[in-house]
């Protein structure tokens, strides 16, 4: 696919066989993809992320692509109060959450740029997501996480061969970490700020329209932002391809005392002194690409809506007792649904359920009876 | 579907409409479909088990079964030294294992018969289906497992709201501590003896067959036998309505110190004395369907391999390199298909990747690193 890397807040033009994290003028990369004259023309064959080959920034030789199968999951249909939900099984990608996605991408764009090592910082998932990609692909992969990180989702780092630094401190803190670390030689390709992550997330939106046609409401948990902005650029391609005629309309749902962008969509956050500790996944207080996620969130007519932990605990076991066994940050998005009241019945909603609950069974244990 | 049950030692039938768990005889019960005139036909809209209910012994009526999607798992093929491999992904099931095919069916005869709740016995996937089709269709399901049993397991069994009797001693002593709790009012469903496990496990056959055509060779993880069973069911109703010319040649595959049917067959275990310790899924000393099983590799010209502790520890890492995150007990398949010299060239294979390795990340980084 033609495409350029372009600064979202200049728009200068970064060199694609270089890496830069970051604009020189602060701003973060976007990929924008050359669609002139294409339509939306999938290779069926292939039932993982590899049907979209046509649509990805990445060398399409399948030697230089991870060689395992990402995405292409399930989609659960449920009447909910006349509403039509359709619950997305990202849980069930290889290593546990959509972040598997965006890793696959970012890695095989690593391949190609002949990479040692990359460097990723993260409060668990997208680390596996990356440790895995690395695993399969011999590269080596550097995870800052949060000391205070599910115990399970670091054993499983462990399993997958990361090398794991340990960071006190806040979420942002980890962040300033690994930028520490980065080398000419460690790229350093955190979701926060790495926009191949994103070409990767946006398959989800495509597997969407492929598996259910046009949606009217899609619900979004936000914490760095990658899978709000990931899932805008995909329908915003769809719209582009011509086979999506409209924009659905994209939820913001963050975790109460870390809801700034929810804030800024007029949202107001009743527990803002009480932080979740449940929403680890999303317990980010500035992400960098902010003004970026409200603009994509107000394009789109949409809104932004706040949980608490209680209401994550409640709609956890909520979605277990319909069988879906997901970790606390991903009850959000059904957290969202219910509390929601302005869904027209007869709607089509896409509530994609990020990550699974079998990584951190302990702790739901904990949570629950504790 | 038409369907009889019937005693597969003293070929007495049972009423349909009660509940037995074993025939007076001592025998264990099978399910024979009546599938004469009948083709495999599919209802195609749906991707789980549910396209298959026509060749089910359960009531069609959608009420009546738990609302959850199970089965319709991927299948990834990869090319090992010129053996056409197939991995099916079984741990990508709501529960985390192959069993929730058997469960499904076995919640649903239990819905039908009216009945309170059941009592199976279980090292913890089985246990861990049952009790998810039991929170999903309001069920009361009570599960004894070994107290040995992973730690993992036994905490998801309380996030699904089993009622958990803990048992000292091995698999056997575990299955007369559920027997001797069977009332009228709760049922026994253990999948050692239940044929209606059976038929939901056979669904696998089905979708290997949809996914791929016929197979050559199918390795199956053999405890009690219900995967090996089902499988041999499935791929023997594919035969008889003519979908499928012959069968495949079925190889079980047990654990070193509880190998009694491979040695039936004819293979040695050098590690006899040395009991695996990892293969807690498949750690049964004298499952009751022996006979049985052993009758049915031999039908299909098949054979045994048994797997030691090493063995498994290295095809659990090699799995993962795949990108597989899978239990120990999953992991014999591999380490069996890898050991295994007289598999030609150019077979077609199916390798069922049976439980999720998530589950156990504990275990997992202790048994690699302790």
């Amino acid at each position: 696919m033609k495409f350029e890397v372009v600064c979202n807040r200049c728009g200068k033009k970064c060199d694609k066989n270089k890496w830069d994290w970051k604009c020189s003028c602060g701003g973060a990369f976007d990929i924008v993809c050359d669609l002139k004259g294409k339509s939306f023309v999938v290779n069926r064959r292939e039932e993982s992320m590899k049907r979209y080959g046509e649509f990805l920034p990445v060398d399409p030789d399948i030697r230089m692509l991870p060689e395992v199968r990402v995405g292409w999951t399930p989609t659960i249909r449920k009447n909910i109060e006349g509403v039509n939900a359709n619950f997305k099984l990202e849980y069930l990608n290889p290593g546990g959450s959509f972040k598997d996605r965006g890793a696959w991408v970012s890695m095989a764009k690593a391949l190609e740029l002949g990479s040692k090592g990359v460097v990723v910082d993260s409060s668990g998932n997208s680390a596996i997501g990356f440790a895995l990609m690395g695993l399969i692909s011999g590269i080596e992969v550097h995870v800052f996480v949060p000391a205070r990180a599910p115990r399970g989702k670091i054993n499983l780092l462990k399993l997958l061969k990361a090398r794991i630094h340990m960071v006190k401190g806040d979420r942002m803190e980890v962040n300033r970490a690994a930028l520490d670390y980065e080398s000419d030689e460690l790229l350093y390709m955190g979701h926060w700020w790495n926009p191949y992550f994103l070409e990767g997330v946006k398959t989800m939106a495509y597997e969407s329209y492929e598996q259910m046609g046009s949606v009217d409401y899609v619900f979004s948990p936000v914490g760095s932002g990658s899978l709000l902005l990931g899932l805008y650029k995909g329908f915003r391609e769809l719209v582009e391809l011509k086979a999506l005629r409209s924009m659905p309309c994209i939820i913001a749902v963050q975790a109460s005392g870390y809801s700034k962008i929810c804030r800024e969509l007029g949202a107001s956050d009743l527990d803002l002194e009480e932080k979740s500790k449940l929403a680890d996944g999303i317990a980010i207080e500035d992400p960098p690409r902010r003004d970026q996620i409200v603009r994509a969130v107000k394009d789109t007519g949409g809104s932004g809506i706040i949980i608490n932990d209680r209401e994550i605990k409640e709609s956890l076991i909520e979605l277990r007792r319909s069988g879906f066994i997901v970790e606390p940050t991903s009850a959000v998005v059904y957290a969202a649904f219910t509390k929601i009241k302005s869904i027209p019945r007869g709607s089509k909603v896409l509530l994609p359920l990020t990550g699974s609950g079998l990584k951190v069974i302990d702790d739901l244990v904990e949570i629950e009876t504790g």
